[in-house]
């Protein structure tokens, strides 16, 4: 594919410097391109490339700077950022043209299956089971009974949905994600063994979340576990049963939510932290990486630590932690300044 | 499905106060359950809903209250927890119905499938390997050579199970666990590259055993990785090669344990908590969550941090942590003290 | 398969003391071993081994004792843990016997697939993919487009690969490994959602490298992510968006790597470690496990806590830490005293 400056200038709303005819085929870092790219500068620290770099094409936030570029052709818009985003779609999707159903599916016969649905093979969509139009579901994939998936949905190869599981529109869950698993309920019995506790509940998941690799949702004891709209989880994250995440939250690799958590709207959530469960968490909260949170933490609040501090607080601790050994030293010095003072007087 | 009091009153050998004719089709928390639901009520703090709940039966457990309900029928258990999990696990059986061998699966000839045995569509079985009668193998599963699955054992969608490893009889296994992958053994050569041993051993898993989520155990290098009877793991949790894991220890989300490290019967480890490898974890151990072990554990001990201490001194040092600045700040201002007193002598 | 003293020491140019035609079948502990075994003696504290062992052949150490066996052969080497490795490495090969294309697979027209590949049932391998001569792809495999698998690589079963990645020679992907799915990038827009950043790169692995079971690495969002060749990765680990790892780096499980950050060669990075994003880590740098990493770290470093100190520091600082309340015990003692000198005076 190729592209010239006047047909991305029109699709991002901007504004062409120099040859309108220029053209390119690949997207590049600016400290990275070659003839034929298109790259941008969104960011005062990249002017100097301007001179230097190869790239035909520079996507550049008005307002950034007056300099001249070396060779480019420049595409003066309101914010380059956002317009890359813009042109990346476009890109992304004619790379997804994949529709039909593959050879060696299982599909039940009382599944339903809309329109422009794309089903890779080695794909198992169980009974009662409802795939809303324009949904790609990627090979090796399973979906079991009474699921409902959203329309134009991507299901990457290797996810695992288990039964009753509702995911909204517009959603993106990455290869090996576990939808629906049991929950971690076990009651101990009169014999000093555990008794399971069967899991009864569901997921329900709403439109535009993303869920990264290998996350792992457990559903609910009863009711339901809840992944709010909007919201964004990265690899590697165990979210345990009836937890309830708000809309547009955002959760780093790795972290943890135990069962029954209550998260707010807004929050930003660092790599690796942990959260126990019976917890609500509020709106717009940020929590550090590593963090370990243990107590409930109210809207706003920017925490650290494990357990968990204000983050100032949490700062100012460690700082003086680092310097234990010479505090310790200096008590040290005190007591026997103070007991020859003693002694002396 | 529908029951009537009078029958759930006879599966959990409780009393029926009011209506048994009424009958529920649903099960739910008493605070949201509407007419025709079954619910139950354990703890003092629920005991408001007996008046407002819309639910048809409640089972309650004896001395609790004597409060009348407002329209529910009433079941007299002698624990209502125990009689939920009853008729839970009574629901729950007869959502797995299924049984046969699906369309397109790869068994070798030379395997065993025992009677009553459920294969998923795209599940491998390889040579010379048994499935017990009443094992139900879920779709997209892969079960290598030489290995055993025992009796009524549920392995869901896209686990992997690798060559000579053992499992025992009702064990759970949930999507994407890796049985039996290798352990992270490798040794430095003299061109200062790694060399891999081979892992020749195996992963021997007990009775009643359930295992998480995307939750990895490897093979040992010589011998067996052995998870003993009644352990449950929740998921995401990292088991190293030649790991034994005593009786009826549980074990929380995203935990890891190094490799050769043996941790013995009813432990409780918290999720995030890290181990070492070639430690000894004694009986009864609790650890707190994210917490670090890197020392031998002895019986009974309860532990937190990281490095973790007992979990009295942890919490006792972590609020003096939290007042260092505090701290610093009288030590500066006793050395002023000493200072004046000093030189006004 | 058996063999005797003699073939083994001519494989593992090693020198027989004692019957050179015994036979071995199986490997074992010296601790554990029975007739039939071979086994090694590498460390003195297995010396006492020697005598009570029942194993039929021990290689070992030269140099290590002089003491005579009970009634083993010896086989003496130069470096007895090298040469089992050689030895196992023998053993192992002997396991993967597995050739040719199984049945239910799904490979491209487009795609290439050269001599002496073994594809297992349910793999699916896309457009335009190359997968080199030698290689094993086992079942429930999924490789997308314009992929470039190298020679002699184990793809185990349930590895997912998305479209673009390149991986080198003799490299080793454990189950559920996924290579190449999207990084976490949202940008925020003006509602106050989150618009999904087009991620157009890809991934690129070295030549032998191994990756443990369920870790994930993510595509660049342009340009590469990068695994240099010898890395070493265990098993839950997450690499982020154009993370680029040096060569023979080794980190251990479930340690995760946020977006951008480059890490040298030779590190030796432990289990659960968290390393934030846009990070410079230098060669031969070692982390603790647990550990926080939030700044750059220069080569030859040694580094624990969270965030992270050099190690001495860290845990002389830790020593006072579990000494904290009697320090401030400590303080309140002296103010008392100084309170009573200056009262006093």
């Amino acid at each position: 594919m190729e592209f010239s400056a006047q047909q991305i200038a029109a699709l991002v709303n901007g504004k062409v410097e120099g040859d309108a005819s220029v053209k390119v085929n690949t997207l590049s870092k600016i400290e990275e391109a070659t003839k034929g790219s298109l790259t941008f500068l969104s960011h005062p620290k990249y002017i100097p490339y301007l001179k230097t770099t190869d790239a035909s094409i520079i996507i550049i936030s008005e307002g950034i700077t007056d300099e001249k570029p070396g060779t480019a052709t420049l595409i003066k818009v309101s914010d380059s950022r956002e317009a890359f985003t813009i042109l990346m779609e476009a890109y992304h999707k004619q790379q997804f043209s994949k529709s039909g159903i593959e050879e060696f599916v299982h599909i039940s016969p009382k599944a339903t299956v809309h329109k422009d649905v794309y089903v890779g093979s080695f794909t198992y969509i169980g009974e009662n089971t409802d795939v809303a139009s324009g949904s790609r579901i990627y090979p090796n994939v399973y979906i079991a009974e009474n699921c409902k998936i959203g329309k134009n949905c991507i299901i990457y190869p290797g996810v695992k949905i288990y039964r009753d599981s509702i995911i909204g529109d517009n959603c993106t869950l990455h290869s090996g994600v576990v939808v629906g698993s049991d929950g971690f309920g076990f009651v101990p019995n009169s014999e000093n063994n555990y008794r399971k506790m069967p899991q009864v509940g569901n997921v329900i998941i709403g439109n535009n979340v993303e869920i990264g690799s290998n996350t792992t949702i457990d559903r609910a004891t009863m009711g339901s576990t809840i992944i709010r709209k909007g919201v964004k989880l990265d690899n590697l994250i165990q979210i345990g049963h009836n937890v309830e995440i708000g809309e547009n939250t955002v959760i780093a690799a790795q972290a943890g939510v135990a069962g029954s958590t209550k998260i707010g709207n807004d929050c930003m959530i660092g790599g690796q932290v942990g959260i126990i469960g019976h917890l609500t968490i509020g709106n717009r909260v940020k929590i550090a990486a590593q963090s370990g949170i243990g107590s409930n933490v109210t809207d706003d609040s920017t925490i650290q630590g494990s357990p968990a501090l204000d983050h100032f607080d949490y700062k100012k601790a460690y700082v003086i932690f680092r310097r234990l050994p010479e505090l310790s030293q200096k008590i040290q010095e005190l007591e026997s300044k103070i007991e020859s003072l003693t002694i002396s007087k």
